[in-house]
């Protein structure tokens, strides 16, 4: 049987908030068996940028990544971030690394091709380098990630923390049965949006088609779901949806996705 | 026989200038056996803290590290310059990963007690984690570390990055032949301030106690050499102090120092 992985990924509401985020590690921290965080860092980003007169650019409602803007999120996702979080790990006896997909070569990029849209710095994840990884668990460290790729040529490309724990929890499962955890700010996949407890405990790939198909799943979490089903026919074992307290043992208030 | 270990670090003057970076990566890149980059990067904190309106504290003509300063540090040092540093050095083929002291809890450091002076949040290395950074070096990993250690309680702190090299290479002397390269913007010890082309080419324990009677080593040079000495009486095999060109094979000119 192969052993246990979890991916952990956790977005801006916990990142922004001191004391959520301090609940948030010592629940990761307590966490049994091998695992990885990967965090974004948006709106910090986003606070930073203006500070320093940086205007985020967005094109059709989607964030264009030029090479200030990069800057930027170099120094709060891979530094003030990331460094502060493994800081705090540390302390709770979590041998944590924090690394961009650059250090070690960890995950390598390609940037997007420009279309109708020129994103700028953006990557789309290409390989993940499993072997370094698995060694690094092997030595008792908890890599936390941080929302930056590399293309393998000197640039840093900025990169989809969904996107990164998904395809991180891909790769890792020729080695390691994998689960796949996003926390956000909701309790799970909701049946009824304006009802926070119509939570929906389990959805498998029947279900995901059926619940398209009647319209249920409320559009931001359309694309979550798709990467979420993508994962699990890539030999992901699980994948989890929920708030942060999903990672307390016993707690079942949250989705589960399978095959 | 111990394997040979090369610990270089640079200065503000490399780092902030593009093309010298550039040439000095390419150096350090070719360099043999195992190695270990560290760095600093003042000026470009300096510069980002101005744009945020964040002052700089000084005290005595030395630097306080408050809470705003920090977090400018961990962005610059942490952020921007080491990550593009990374992804640059994977580009030349050379697998190098980033690290505060808190990444893999490398460095442990103790902050500085309040006398006269309240330093704010700097620290002095307590412990390097030879186990870990030599299970690094023996899976090809090549370690940059930027001038920030961690507590051990969750806090960052800021520490001079020649203090950094010269434990790191203690440390390490007992499992590796340590050669410990300060590279700065002369060519090495000058017995002559005002003539460039004055390298002295060695100095071992005797000739730098002369040098200190008779007053020949400059203000500046001597806390360096002060701490080259502490890294040689402490099991560190050769310190070399002069430009980026020591690193080129051949290249003789430039101050070699031993007991």
């Amino acid at each position: 049987m192969k052993p246990t992985l979890s991916i952990v990924k956790i977005g801006g509401n916990i990142i922004e908030n001191e004391v959520e985020l301090a609940h948030f590690l010592k629940l990761f921290s307590a966490l049994k068996g091998e695992k990885i965080l990967v965090h974004g860092g948006g709106k910090m980003a986003t606070a930073l940028g203006e500070k320093l007169g940086i205007k985020t650019t967005m094109f059709a409602g989607r964030r264009i990544t030029d090479a200030k803007s990069l800057e930027v999120a170099i120094m709060v996702y891979a530094g003030l971030v990331n460094k502060k979080m493994v800081a705090s790990l540390q302390a709770l006896d979590c041998n944590a690394i924090g690394l961009t997909g650059a250090d070690a070569g960890t995950i390598r990029s390609v940037k997007r091709p420009v279309t109708e849209i020129d994103f700028g710095y953006v990557g789309d994840v290409s390989r993940v380098q499993i072997k370094t990884l698995s060694e690094f668990l092997n030595i008792g460290l908890v890599p936390v990630f941080c929302a930056l790729t590399h293309d393998g040529s000197g640039q840093l490309l900025n990169t989809n923390a969904d996107t990164i724990a998904s395809e991180l929890a891909i790769g890792m499962s020729s080695l390691f049965s994998t689960t796949l955890y996003y926390c956000f700010e909701k309790q799970g996949v909701l049946s009824d949006i304006t009802n926070d407890t119509s939570v929906i405990s389990h959805i498998n790939k029947k279900r995901y088609f059926s619940l398209l198909k009647e319209q249920v799943i409320a559009a931001g979490m359309l694309p979550k779901l798709e990467n979420c089903f993508y994962a699990l026919d890539h030999s992901v074992h699980k994948v989890c949806i929920g708030n942060m307290q999903m990672l307390q043992p016993g707690h079942q208030n949250f989705t589960t996705l399978t095959l």
